[in-house]
């Protein structure tokens, strides 16, 4: 069987459903539909009902979405059904924040360990990580299969932390610094700058 | 004279271009190409070419772009040629590490201000800032003439502070918190969540 090819574009709105689903869980909520999950989302509900279709049957003409079954389909199809192990990298403030963030809990991903390549902070413990060297970075990383890392060191070592990175096997990069990354196809990078995302609206200002 | 709506994917791209633009100049490059831009963003050359037509003649056929000259341009066309005073609301650790964030220098943003709810954090220090009290956020950012602002705060605090900034007359919402948040149709919002992203990504892994 052919697997389908699904646009990037879709798969990148899962997460965001995913999200949306998960609160209505916390509210207690049971039942949804394509239109309640647009109004929270700012999303068609036709959009909805054309990502989710791409992936199979997941509600009935009528009575809308079971909102636990969804959540648990799109957390199978975004693989986060399992407990994926990520490296912080750079102990400074951004890298401290993110290993030390409560919001990976219950959505597929936990910090397993943060380096820094400073002699100062290597040693030192950031929540319940201690800081490791970030000079065995690739052999660490290698050795514990870690496929995801985020990166927050200075831009000026972005790049080189990204090709370590890549050697040990690193699949998935998160990566904080302001800077364009360049690395093989089969790895994947997303960016974090919160200066492009404000400089995206005060356009509109 | 009728003002062109751009789209706003397009919009979004600029951002993107202008770092690009500014990573060069401090390699003190003066020329470059669609090509080379694109090579070093992963976007097609032609996409780059026609993000760019839409706002005027920026470069000529075979001797490519000045890079100084439309750096300037971009950042009058994103209207970050001048300096935009934020808010920042929640004095945790992503609040604290926005706050001292070095990299909004020369990018058309500063902080202005931090703010919490909580006694014990109000009057401490963050970077250069005294967190301020969240009661007092809207009068204060009215006085101010604050436009943007960034959300730090736990996801059950969010939209409450979000109705607050739009009262204090907050037209740009920048939300650290994993939320989605409802606000008026005149007032923009743009989310950053490290889940979203690696969710993208494990998707592929």
């Amino acid at each position: 069987m052919v697997e389908k090819i699904i646009p990037d574009i879709v798969v990148g709105r899962l997460p965001i459903y995913l999200r949306a689903l998960q609160r209505m869980m916390e509210e207690n909520r049971r039942v949804t539909s394509s239109q309640e999950l647009g109004e929270r989302l700012g999303i068609s509900a036709a959009q909805i009902r054309k990502d989710l279709s791409q992936f199979g049957e997941f509600g009935k003409q009528g009575t809308g979405y079971a909102i636990e079954y969804l959540a648990e389909q799109i957390s199978k199809i975004l693989k986060v059904d399992r407990v994926w192990d990520m490296a912080v990298i750079g102990a400074g403030d951004i890298g401290s924040a993110v290993a030390r963030y409560q919001g990976f809990a219950n959505r597929g991903l936990r910090v397993a360990s943060i380096f820094d390549s400073d002699p100062a902070k290597i040693g030192t413990k950031v929540g319940p990580f201690t800081v490791r060297d970030s000079q065995k970075l690739k052999n660490s990383i290698r050795k514990a299969g870690i496929q995801i890392a985020m990166i927050a060191t200075p831009s000026q070592a972005a790049q080189a932390i990204a090709e370590q990175l890549v050697a040990a096997g690193v699949k998935a990069i998160l990566n904080y610094a302001p800077i364009n990354l360049s690395v093989p196809e089969d790895v994947r990078v997303q960016y974090v700058d919160p200066v492009i995302h404000l400089q995206r609206m005060t356009y509109y200002l």
